[in-house]
């Protein structure tokens, strides 16, 4: 008898979408995150103005994540789009090279594109230093 | 020669939804603001552990918004699931009596309860306070 959940194709696609993420991001493949995230991808953090897939890609010329678990901590695909809760624990390196933990949750929201490739297209993210 | 966008009933549910939200938080009429919610709702705000409707309604027993601007940037209806991306201008009353501005950007999921009304289901709330 087996108590195995069935995941969809769906969910599963997300859930390697971010561990590719955390991949790339530890590896500083900034062409491989801007593959995982819709062209009209808008990022939504504490403090500053929202912003887009040319910022990210200007902020992120240098590997900074050394560390990084994921916590699914909801998944819900609606067709062809999905909403996901997730819980990141990061270590990233400042710019003095000191290691900080930061930690905190995000609210995805995914859509399926015109290949069937699972991307990224709003992203509230709310992962901010941790003591 | 009409130029109207033509705005369904559901985005227009949503819109409404929004409105009274914001009426019932000046007031402080907690009942109407809890009936806007999921009773699995999810606030999450920056700082601190995500919260559902027993901790909102604790912390909302003294009406504390003032004055409330709301520009809702994005609303996508999917069937009977939504997300928006809104922008909050506030005005908010701390304990000491004075007023402060807060402001910022909310990314919402909504869905459609069995009664065909609008609620609240996942809230990630970046409105934090402004100089």
């Amino acid at each position: 008898m087996s108590t195995q959940v069935q995941v969809s194709n769906d969910e599963q696609s997300i859930r390697e979408l971010v561990d590719k993420w955390l991949d790339a991001s530890k590896k500083g493949d900034v062409a491989t995150l801007l593959g995982l995230m819709a062209d009209d991808v808008i990022f939504i953090t504490p403090g500053r103005e929202p912003f887009g897939k040319e910022v990210f890609r200007a902020n992120n010329q240098q590997p900074q994540l050394k560390e990084a678990t994921s916590n699914i901590l909801e998944l819900k695909v609606l067709g062809d789009s999905a909403w996901m809760r997730n819980y990141l624990d990061l270590i990233i390196s400042s710019p003095n090279g000191e290691s900080k933990r930061h930690a905190g949750y995000t609210l995805t929201i995914l859509k399926k594109n015109r290949n069937g490739q699972w991307v990224i297209t709003r992203d509230a993210n709310l992962v901010m230093p941790k003591e």
